[in-house]
């Protein structure tokens, strides 16, 4: 086995490399692009006084209006308090900034959405949920980043019950899109299906919540799912549990890892490193899935999984292994649907549809660009590519168009789709 | 006389075109750039995740560092609560972004400065600083905007207090350093010194009040200054007046606007249209100074001023008339100033630099670039030229150096100046 550090930084320059990116030639990633001509006295007398007074008076009358003539409508805040970054923790709003930033560079490539990153001093929820109200006029949607569970919940549950835009916090929806349509196409080739699955979820922060509810969703049976925390299996007869962990407690006498992973078909790791031992996974039903996305470091190292048995279908969330589940797959494109037909919100249904597309999409054969993308000779669905790659350029067409369909069927859409 | 209407919109398309301009062939102004190399899935290595692990480390290691590997060293917010657009009034805060995005469009052309403009929905003052102060360590700097007199001092007072960045509301201060270099100037050429000066300030809001503050620490007395409002001089009699109005108000007997330009050697207007009759600049002291700058109606029009007294030295806010106080002539470079050696704030010593700066500049030859910019022949030191040309490149040198070197000479620099 390699050491824990070789294996997180196969690159031992990734670190100084990354700091000069970050510095050079000139601080950060982001800035501003004036997108109108700004050259003259007339263009100046357009876009500032006194053209800008008749825009103004046309959002008083329409506050619609602000999608007419104002980046409203392509713009999406990525805020966060800084209180779970990476596998960092909670160093703090100013120390999570690089990681906004680099979420606004990912929105931008990925889907040209336009995003302002706002790091958010807030020691108490109810001050950040108050912060983020009061700011949301300027924005066309708002993804929450890297907020520590459990207030993680009650902080998007508030937004979203009190704000006319999409809030989304990819921690927990993207992650559970990601994992659902990776796992739905892993049972599909293992013979399995979603409702018979017995699954294990280690880790019981946003993701792991956000994924064992987007998967009862999509048919897994409560009785089937095992949660697990620091303290062990979540079942009914614990005292610690808030509201959070008892909405996914089982009724069951498994009290270990260890003894949800016995006769398991299914693992899903976000936790931390090397926690899952070579008898837990020998242990498993067979066929198994084992999904290990800690990073960089995951729960199982894909040489020991294979090494116990080959009738695993694994994936981690490193882009050096098959089968990477990387968030980038949701959030832009699922943003891009929402903000095309001005989605009051992001709802199951458009979540739904976002698993299905990516999901189909994996079915589909892969297009020469996107095989000389990542210098492979082939890709084809298997166990070895259960989901799209990030790169594949299908991504912007099929997710937001099936977002932004799903958003007009659920009733959430202001404005008709209309794309093809 | 031309009618208001058209005076205002001398080009009757203008509002058609500033509609079309915001949104063709995309809504709104401003949008985001990605300033890294963000093409390959090694360069998302380096922007994301794995490689946006190590700045974070710096940063929650030193604050500082957020400078060398974030955007935070060039990212101004302009922030506004809608409450004082233009001159439109409490328009609210997303009605406000179109003039908030023109900002950052102005920020960005005269001083590459990048600008997020905030929109901020706070009922009470509290709320907005609440909010401001929550956000902050997004930014290098805060530009205010379009908040009402007399909310937008406390508020602005509470931010510089609490916060380590500078935090400027450009309505109060931006406004007052333009009309300071130009009044100065103007009082040159009409042999007049700013000491013995009776000044007359139409209007006690942001810019008006803010002015006569700097008036006086520029050498003007608190007895030669005469403010007035919609119920007339403010003077230490009246019992109606807030702590920022006291602070202006003169023990005089003077009681209408009539009444303090009787023998006034300044009028500056920050009010509304055609509130200056012809009798009352006949009562003006020789060789005056008119600057009326409510916009697009001045307090008086030129035209009409000019035919009551050719002794006089006019100013307005408009660009189709000479001498015109353009905030834009200010803002960008001294934000460019107080970021260039991460300044805590934007002082008065930094203030008066700009004053000096801008002052000293109208007095040098200009250069043929900026002759052919306006389409005119000579420009020249004198009654029609006091203050300079927004579109003269001199100002990115000359004005953000002087206010730099004031922050370093008054203790609020963070690094050195670097400049020539």
């Amino acid at each position: 086995m390699t050491d824990p550090e070789s294996f997180a930084h196969p690159d031992a320059d990734l670190n100084r490399q990354a700091l000069v990116y970050h510095a050079e030639p000139r601080p950060g990633k982001t800035g501003i692009a004036v997108t109108k001509p700004a050259e003259t006295q007339r263009d100046l007398s357009l876009a500032y006084t006194p053209g800008v007074a008749e825009p103004v008076r046309q959002i008083q009358a329409d506050p619609q209006n602000a999608y007419r003539y104002t980046n409203k409508g392509n713009l999406v805040a990525v805020i966060t308090d800084g209180t779970a970054v990476l596998g960092l923790g909670d160093v703090g709003g100013l120390a999570g900034k690089p990681v906004m930033e680099g979420k606004a560079v990912l929105f931008k490539h990925f889907a040209d959405i336009d995003c302002f990153d706002i790091e958010v001093h807030a020691k108490r929820p109810q001050e950040f949920i108050e912060t983020v109200m009061r700011i949301a006029p300027t924005f066309g949607g708002i993804n929450l980043e890297d907020i520590a569970a459990p207030h993680c919940f009650e902080i998007e549950q508030a937004l979203i019950e009190q704000l006319d835009i999409p809030v989304f916090h990819d921690d927990q929806h993207g992650t559970a899109i990601i994992i659902a349509a990776g796992l739905l196409n892993a049972l599909e080739l293992q013979g399995k299906s979603i409702e018979e699955a017995r699954i294990v979820v280690l880790g019981a922060g946003a993701a792991g919540i956000a994924a064992i509810r987007l998967l009862m969703s999509l048919g897994a049976h409560r009785n089937n799912i095992f949660c697990i925390d620091r303290q062990g299996v979540i079942h009914l007869g614990r005292k610690d549990l808030n509201p959070y962990k008892f909405g996914v407690a089982a009724d069951t006498e498994k009290r270990t890892l260890a003894d949800a992973m016995d006769g398991a078909d299914v693992f899903i790791g976000v936790s931390g490193p090397d926690l899952v031992s070579a008898e837990m996974l020998a242990s498993m039903a067979p066929r198994p899935v084992v999904f290990a996305l800690s990073n960089p470091v995951p729960e199982v190292r894909p040489d020991l999984a294979k090494s116990v048995r080959d009738d695993l279908i694994m994936a981690t969330g490193r882009s050096d292994y098959p089968n990477q589940i990387n968030n980038v797959l949701g959030f832009p494109f699922i943003f891009r649907g929402a903000l095309d037909v001005r989605a009051s919100r992001i709802n199951d249904d458009m979540q739904i549809a976002a698993v299905e597309a990516l999901r189909a999409l994996a079915h589909e054969p892969v297009p020469a660009e996107v095989l000389a993308a990542y210098e492979v000779t082939e890709l084809s669905f298997g166990p070895d590519y259960i989901i799209p790659k990030p790169f594949d350029p299908r991504l912007r067409e099929r997710v937001p168009s099936a977002v932004s369909r799903a958003a007009v069927a659920s009733g959430v859409a202001r404005i008709p789709y209309s794309g093809a």
